[in-house]
């Protein structure tokens, strides 16, 4: 068998989880990465091509079967993505909830004029989070499906708050860990489907490095009362060296749970939930992107084409596995 | 739009269930129910018609669009569904994992020749757990997905065990619950991946009505040496009165864990868990089912036919929502 070709769109992150994802998925290989600064790429990748961007007719001579798209939600994918949709078949990871509708149009249109697949919004949340709560939906009809994150005793780290608290004048660094409530998942569990606010299911965590001149009444202050961000959640602040930052808040842990309670028949309770614990988010979101990327290559061959999501996709397209093998050991 | 309307062939605790599951799926209806004792069910259901399950012109003249297929795995699945099958479309529990491509080719055989679509092998396990054993494979490759039952305190109640332990000369009537060992469910979630044996994932728990002469020394050492049910397992018996067992150990209450652990990257934990409570393990079998039945409309509409599991359909075909629904809301 070919091996499926996968082109990296963006090298950060998720563009280095998605390197070492494709080590364990031996049906795939890495074809290239494309970048607007290959020269920093090349210091770390020189095994395979990497190019420009911009280098259409280059990165189209690779014959990848699919890009992984790894740039931002809020800059790089709204044109990126379509613009990638018309070349080749893409998987991307664009978390802007509330403009999904907006974004999938958008690539379906991309995708159906280039002939090729696109699976858009794809990793842990959205995502697999994203299908446990449709199916939670589906299979206990009156349950609603609740997100929580970092339930572990660290947390779970925020880029988009840690990136929130950096810019703040007089803070060098920081970094934001979330906590879930357990208080607050114990009563989904319990079947009381809560009205919840915000802030009544987590709470966040700052660890700050502040200049030397630097308010820190005034940092704090000005954190607390960040809208959206902050304001409506119970917040710590605490300042750190750069120092004890580097060493004890490392790294990308992050974990959630999607929780869904209900009844069946006269009022027996039934209950599911969804956990996955990752010590780097990154590397998880990279892995199941590459899943992703093994079923646009087959909805591809089968003549296929358009805007995906997890839900359009029979889940036995993620699997390395034939269908013969996953009848006999998987049912 | 048109309600999805439900046939039920065969009327024990899963049929039940779906009856009441009906009830919370307003876009489908009960079309009427076929049994091998329609007076027995009619002294239940007066409000549709209950027909003989031979009485092929009679149920097909309900015009229903999908059977959900309530009948034993052992004994009448394999003959009735395939003859179903080739009438209408179906959805089953079939649930003799290595049966299952067997199963799966017979049903795929008759539903093509019928031109119907038939989802096999449904319901928590196989099916949700089928589905969450298979993106874990898929998501974290190099992991193992393990099932565990019976975490909860009350541990889990098997019809099978059951059933066995009231085959045994000098026994009145009895229940087995079975219980997870939570060390060994630890082991999984560091991600050793362990090689376990059938005893060292869970215990079983035997609650025996005895007739009044019977030996009770010879009906546990029966018990603990039945090979397959009890012989591999840590098993405790338990000698009640039959008050006892009705009032203490009734219903059918089951939980269970699909659990996998692996590494992403150079070494960073990533771990998965599915996990599912139920007060009624029949209601909430009957719940999934009927998901599938709106599944198998869906497809049968769309023109597809033959035999699907869970793991060959898209989950938003699960869902009672509409697709810019779930985009806006959902993923």
């Amino acid at each position: 068998m070919e091996k499926i070709r996968i082109l990296i769109a963006g090298f950060g992150n998720v563009g280095r989880g998605v390197v070492a994802a494709l080590k364990r998925n031996p049906d795939m290989e890495l074809a290239g990465i494309i970048s607007r600064s290959p020269e920093r790429v090349r210091k770390e990748i020189t095994d395979v091509p990497v190019l420009h961007y911009d280098d259409v007719a280059g990165f189209l001579s690779l014959k990848a079967d699919v890009a992984i798209l790894c740039g931002g939600s809020k800059n790089d994918l709204p044109l990126q993505g379509p613009r990638m949709a018309r070349y080749m078949n893409t998987v991307d990871s664009f978390d802007n909830h509330s403009r999904v509708p907006e974004y999938f149009h958008s690539m379906d249109d991309a995708a159906k004029k280039g002939c090729h697949v696109s699976i858009i919004s794809t990793g842990w949340d959205p995502g697999i989070f994203s299908l446990e709560r449709t199916l939670g939906g589906a299979f206990l009809p009156g349950s609603r499906a609740y997100g929580f994150y970092g339930l572990g005793p660290k947390g779970g780290l925020s880029m988009g708050h840690s990136d929130a608290l950096r810019t703040i004048p007089g803070v060098v660094d920081a970094r934001q860990f979330t906590h879930a409530i357990p208080e607050a998942l114990d009563r989904v569990r319990k079947g009381e489907n809560p009205a919840f606010e915000p802030g009544d299911m987590h709470t966040r965590e700052c660890f700050v490095v502040a200049a030397p001149d630097a308010d820190k009444g005034e940092i704090e202050k000005t954190i607390k009362s960040m809208p959206g961000y902050f304001a409506p959640y119970k917040t710590v602040v605490n300042f750190v060296s750069q120092e004890e930052l580097n060493e004890k808040y490392k790294g990308f842990p992050h974990d959630g749970t999607v929780a869904a309670a209900g009844v069946t028949g006269e009022g027996n309770s039934a209950a599911i939930e969804y956990r996955c614990v990752w010590g780097s988010n990154p590397e998880a979101t990279a892995s199941v992107l590459v899943a992703h990327a093994r079923a646009a290559a087959r909805l591809f061959a089968e003549g296929r084409k358009g805007a995906f999501t997890i839900l359009d996709i029979p889940p036995a397209y993620f699997s390395m596995l034939d269908h013969e093998e996953l009848l006999a050991h998987w049912i």
